[in-house]
């Protein structure tokens, strides 16, 4: 398919805030993905468990690494539950709106298990590379399902915060110890009254690189870009460039909302990332 | 769309190694998914520009924590450096015959240099949290690439050996302090004599839990997945069931070909994991 086949509206261009950039290769599920926005909105109708079956066969559908399969993923429909965990995921009223709440799991202790049951040794889940491998690979499985849910009409988005009191969290949803919570997903129909667009991205100059990384050149599309996106939030209600919004978001531990403390959190709980 | 829509093949349940079941939902989309297979035989013909760039729209079109954008992706097409990345990733010939190799980088020194030109604190890139989302922010952008370039006919591979010299590894990309090689990514036309299928995963009560983690009701299916991804290998010139293969991976440092240096590297690459 090339753009010729669908003229009306250039996606590519909007996911970058750039009218003038135009694909020469696409296909349906590039333009579904380029469509791609966070709902934060939800109307009350529950997903079915049809479709939940789908958005997780998809989610097993994505590689992982080794065949480990080291994620899980934990389906929260409870109204009480949804309220608890929105009061420990920095009191984000959609996790309590939205009828499903999908809790993607680092997961080791599945081998953990397994490793018990036969009396072998399970010693590289010690190592930060083993915590890395369950968060890439409950990564790559919660992306598919995202994918997925938007095929089938539904609304996601993603939280990060479910870090910010990691230790409630995993206490709430009865996690075992070699698991942590890496992020949630807020899943249902989307409310089409919610104010909301397709944000723009920085300019594939600034992420992809030929052969070697080069700085300079992907860093002379941020004024730009922080044109663009300062447009886009006075849009939408929001305020500030890129720029500031990043100076501001990792200056340093006050603005991490708990998750400095991630890495003692993860020892405790049987991932002590040596 | 319901399944008898397309009654001929059961993809869900090819995806699970289990005839029995058959998904009530799913979506054009979603069966594109189900087909997923890992690529490791490539034709020569290239990728071509324009595939590129729709490939990286889709990966830029992934959610992306607090709109931070994370990462970053190298696209390496010369052979002599195919070549010596093959050698430092494994010896995995398919990366030499692949036409394009995509490094997906976990990118704080994006943030860095914008703090350094602006004189201000990035103290939170010191803790393990902001590995982790440079992490993810990578896994979920590679992930929406490897949807994209399989609507476009094209084929890949994943590669987790990219940890294993992750020095070595930056220094022939040239990568920046504060970044680092999460994974690669093999990508070419599959090659049709290739001799691969859909490998089986883990039964949904497997990785599905609802409301809480339930681990007895999690493994009660591991027998049978063991029987099925036994009889999967033996059909591919493979051997084992999967809880050998996964004790045998998991039992130690020995079997992580290097990867369990990997903290002590991201620590002296500027991330450290406090």
């Amino acid at each position: 398919m090339t753009l010729t086949d669908s003229p009306a509206v250039n996606r590519a261009g909007a996911r970058y805030g750039d009218p003038d950039f135009v694909l020469g290769a696409t296909s349906p599920v590039i333009e579904q993905q380029l469509r791609h926005r966070s709902v934060r909105a939800f109307l009350p109708a529950p997903v079915t468990e049809e479709e939940l079956q789908a958005v997780v066969a998809a989610a097993s559908s994505a590689p992982t690494s080794s065949n480990l399969q080291a994620w899980s993923v934990v389906a929260v429909t409870d109204p009480a539950r949804r309220r608890r965990l929105s009061d420990l995921a920095a009191r984000q009223e959609f996790i309590a709106e939205a009828p499903l709440f999908l809790v993607w799991v680092a997961d080791l202790d599945r081998h953990h298990r397994l490793a018990e049951r036969n009396g072998r040794p399970l010693d590289a889940t010690a190592y930060l590379e083993s915590t890395l491998l369950g968060v890439i690979d409950a990564a790559l499985a919660a992306q598919n399902a995202v994918v997925a849910l938007e095929s089938l009409g539904l609304g996601s988005v993603f939280v990060g915060a479910v870090r910010n009191h990691a230790e409630e969290f995993a206490d709430e949803l009865g996690l075992p110890p070699h698991s942590v919570a890496v992020f949630g997903l807020a899943v249902g129909h989307p409310d089409p009254t919610e104010v909301a667009g397709v944000k723009p991205r920085l300019p594939q100059t600034a992420v992809l690189h030929r052969e070697t990384y080069n700085a300079s050149e992907a860093d002379a599309g941020l004024p730009a870009y922080d044109e663009r996106l300062a447009a886009y939030n006075r849009a939408h209600g929001l305020t500030g460039a890129w720029s500031e919004r990043v100076l501001a978001r990792l200056a340093g531990a006050a603005a991490m909302a708990g998750r400095d403390r991630l890495r003692g959190i993860l020892e405790r709980r049987g991932l002590p990332s040596r």
